[in-house]
């Protein structure tokens, strides 16, 4: 027989309150009590020890309707709870410190060339820009987020295998905890892209959900039945290296003909006609300068992107897939061609009734606000 | 402040105790409280109301070890519950009856060719069958679970796609809910095998499992974090659906270069230099003779069952792969050569210290002992 303390009940109750505000953002008092299910006296506790706190705010919603006393708006407040989020991607990094309710409080980036990738430049620019950007905006972040394009270990941030970056074995996790002395978690860039598009994006109230990132690389995220998913040891969905052409490329990873060396930055460069390697922006430009349908030039890429997505809606049997990253950039006529034919072609698609496919709604900081995430899911239930 | 009332406790204590004897076997009754977290009252209380239903005897064990009165052992009875497993594959059809415990009571199975195979004959042979059956063991089922080879509704036992077997939305569940007077569970041959190594199988006490099934198709079932997973609407794992060859054989789902055209039955056939759809015993037969890496007529096939296996470990991350069925049937040294192959060449495996790769030691019996499990699973809470 399980009886919950009083102290305990009143805990869970705070942290199932504050993730309801962090994710949601602003509601009036009765709408959070009858979300929860708790009583009006219950909430009123809640909500003024949190506003003693200061991480909330409340005040008479503008539009009340009906008669009586209007229900009071209860408001995140920002700056009250703060996590540093850091994207390391192959050709840039950028970090941003995000408040308790998701929003970007202030940010900075900077490009990764030669010397300037290894970890240890990577991690001493980290922690100069992070104390920069913090006394800029006068805040200290509790936890921080990171997202490395690579198979990461989650319990303790050691990144494992990120072949794009050309780093083996890297304690990441212990050595940026040491210089900013704060708790950092670690995860791969797809999977935290998949966490911020379930939390803030195209992939909110949606059931299971594919994420695809495609950088240099392509990984990819799942959400299953609301949590995201971890194989062994925290891998899995490294969908960039199924080999879908076996007479094709190589691969960084040491195989050939992997998916992402067709889909992946590269891949749309050569389409492009240009040389791989040109500064990103160049190729979103074009990219959105394309014919509706992206024309002759991304065909037979589009056809890669196809094959590549039907094996994984048939392996992983997702109800939305999620494009991220520079398949943002691609033109929306094309990406429907891509969903019907995938809708056509998969079993699994035609079993379900159709996947759902679409863009990111958060494009290029979606693994930004996923480390985000990552950092508050810690520190949430300790505010 | 959640409060449970007694007889729910004893209704849980009660099913957690069957699932324990159904999936443990025999043990004595310090153990079962040990494992259960219950005192000597209340385990004597459970057991002996157990008995009373006829689920278990008590027996004093024969080698008893130290000083004092022996801990009772308690053996499950199997005729107490019986379930009806029934194993339909594209070739042929199985079924029998299992009793609590695992333990197989009885069994039948009867060749599907030509218009043996619809789903009016399939069915009506199966509730012939299984009465039958059941009148010469004296048995009467409570429950049945039934292997497909198909994209499967769980929910209601649709099958929606069994493309082998021609079977396109086929009420089965329904069906055979209707004509057998007896709850019904149907699931995909691939998930119901990965249930049962996790079960009683090669996965039993391992992390996150996939299981390959291979018949004429080929699927597979993934366990993570001790559960069966599903994709949206329960479909996930039609591993044998992805591209692996672009410019390959046709496949039955309308695509192209599907890996299970390379490493499905037709395909060993080919390999063998035989016909395809010969007898499945002379296929086996003659790759129990093959030399102990299988020689030159398999390193193709070797190579395709290869390639796919590293697509499946590098996507979903398993600590296990589970070969099971047809792949039973290759020789040792090849299987051995196969798996250190998928380590080398898996980013995901190098990553997690190396992938096992194990023949399943259910052998054919996995899909129907998976059927078995799937049908207690709604039962053991209510014996």
């Amino acid at each position: 027989m399980t009886v919950a303390r009083p102290d305990e009940v009143r805990r869970f109750n705070r942290s199932s309150l504050l993730r309801l505000l962090h994710l949601g953002g602003p509601a009036t008092r009765a709408a959070l009590a009858t979300e929860l299910g708790l009583n009006r006296s219950t909430i009123k506790m809640l909500v003024d020890a949190l506003a003693e706190s200061g991480l909330v705010e409340e005040r008479v919603p503008r539009l009340a309707r009906g008669a009586g006393r209007p229900s009071l708006l209860v408001l995140p407040q920002p700056q009250a709870a703060v996590v540093l989020a850091v994207d390391v991607q192959v050709e840039h990094a950028g970090i941003a410190l995000v408040g308790f309710g998701g929003q970007i409080l202030g940010r900075n980036s900077w490009n990764l060339h030669g010397r300037q990738r290894q970890p240890a430049e990577v991690i001493t620019h980290i922690a100069e820009s992070a104390t920069l950007l913090a006394a800029d905006l006068g805040l200290r972040p509790v936890a921080a987020g990171v997202s490395v394009p690579g198979v990461v270990r989650r319990a303790d941030g050691l990144v494992h295998d990120a072949a794009n970056l050309d780093w083996t074995d890297v304690a990441l996790g212990a050595r940026l905890t040491a210089v900013l002395g704060i708790p950092v978690v670690v995860g791969n860039d797809a999977e935290l892209g998949a966490l911020a598009e379930h939390a803030r994006g195209a992939g909110r109230g949606a059931g299971d959900t594919v994420f695809v990132s495609a950088d240099v690389g392509v990984g990819g995220g799942l959400i299953s039945q609301g949590t995201l998913l971890r194989g062994a040891a925290g891998y899995l969905g490294e969908i960039g290296h199924m080999t879908v052409r076996p007479d094709g490329r190589p691969c960084h990873c040491g195989n050939t003909g992997c998916w992402e060396t067709e889909v992946g930055e590269a891949a749309l460069c050569r389409a492009l006609g240009r040389s791989e390697h040109g500064p990103r922006g160049a190729i979103v430009a074009e990219l959105r300068a394309l014919p509706g349908d992206g024309g002759p030039a991304l065909a037979e890429y589009l056809d890669w992107l196809t094959l590549g997505l039907v094996n994984v809606v048939n392996i992983l049997g997702p109800e939305l897939l999620v494009l991220g990253d520079l398949f943002t950039a691609l033109p929306d006529a094309a990406v429907a061609g891509v969903a019907e034919e995938v809708r056509r072609r998969s079993m699994v698609s035609r079993a379900i009734g159709g996947v759902r496919i679409e863009k990111s709604r958060l494009g290029a900081d979606s693994k930004l606000l996923g480390a985000a995430e990552a950092a508050f899911d810690g520190v949430l239930g300790m505010l």
